[in-house]
């Protein structure tokens, strides 16, 4: 079957949400747990970029982790493994002419990684 | 910050399939790669949906492994690590009065397990 | 090649040591990330320990999520993502008459989820 | 509790097996999954190269993913999600003076992806 027949009933801005929406998700349940510390901080944003920038739709990823927290949470053995609050990310999706923007950023109110949609 | 605002620029019905997708993305990197066999696939099965079930706007999730790719994967050592192509998933959303179904399922052409939306 | 062909340069206790070893990183880093509250912790004890009790030597596992830590960290969306403190782990490994238990716990001192070996 | 005294009861040759037992089980389970292509390849085997050789007795990582079996496994969506058997590494532990090299490398014959001890 073609790749588009199964989004035949989305339309392109409810499939750049889709998309946006797998592929944080992805993102988050594949490297949170991975050892890091402020050294290896680059390697391991460029390899989220390229790795999740292969997924359908996907234009543009840029991932900051928060070196604040991650220096932070490395006790005395030098390294934290990776925790979705250290995750700032945006994903750019693109599906016709429709483009979205889809973030994770940690709510200290709510006390959770929030993932949403910007303008 | 309220949740809600994160969602005041997304329908309800853009709303639910985001959610959708972020819980298909996540359940698909954080299972792959779990040792299965034919044994343990119903307590992995279980697992997959209450952790799945506990994510915003989810309702539903049915997790069915392919028992026949699982038993052919088992080499001499009787078990293999989970793979996307045998998986085969149903989640629900509601968001107000929309309810969307989001599946996985393995596309033989495209040799790919494709995540899209059931209406 | 057989198995046993590889592990010819190690004795009985340390294949035992080593297969522990193996398991124990596998098990950290497949499942921490996993979406979990109070009521979830059963079943995911329960795919845990089914999964891992798969691999090469092992005989016995058991799981215990420390709940405290689990409903401290559940904020207002009423989950949290499981990590490695939250992880008392013991698993039993059998190399010909040796057996050898692996443990997990937090050091708080250390800050940090430590593997060893309990005789 | 000093992080020496958990492993008193082993010689430095058995916690150098030990600790390239966790993180060969550490590296294959967080990876494993992740979305890979040739181009993202040497990206995908620095951030794990740079994320292992944080954890203890770890003074070494080579990481060769199998390009052969990334082509091959690429469909029309021109990438897949890295398997056990694409992996090729070699992890280097100390402890005292003793080195141990942990390898897994994929046997046809057991179909299975082994991880042992190279002298």
């Amino acid at each position: 079957m073609k790749e588009e027949y199964y989004f035949r009933n989305l339309s392109n801005r409810e499939r750049a949400i889709f998309e946006g929406g797998i592929s944080m998700g992805a993102l988050y349940h594949q490297f949170v747990g991975t050892p890091v510390n402020i050294e290896s901080c680059s390697s391991l944003e460029k390899a989220i970029e390229e790795s999740i920038l292969l997924q359908p739709a996907i234009i543009d990823v840029k991932v900051s982790l928060n070196k604040n927290l991650i220096k932070d949470a490395c006790g005395s053995m030098n390294y934290t493994s990776l925790e979705g609050s250290m995750l700032e990310v945006t994903l750019t999706t693109n599906v016709g002419s429709d483009v979205i923007s889809t973030c994770i950023s940690y709510d200290e109110e709510l006390e959770y990684p929030i993932m949403y949609i910007k303008e």
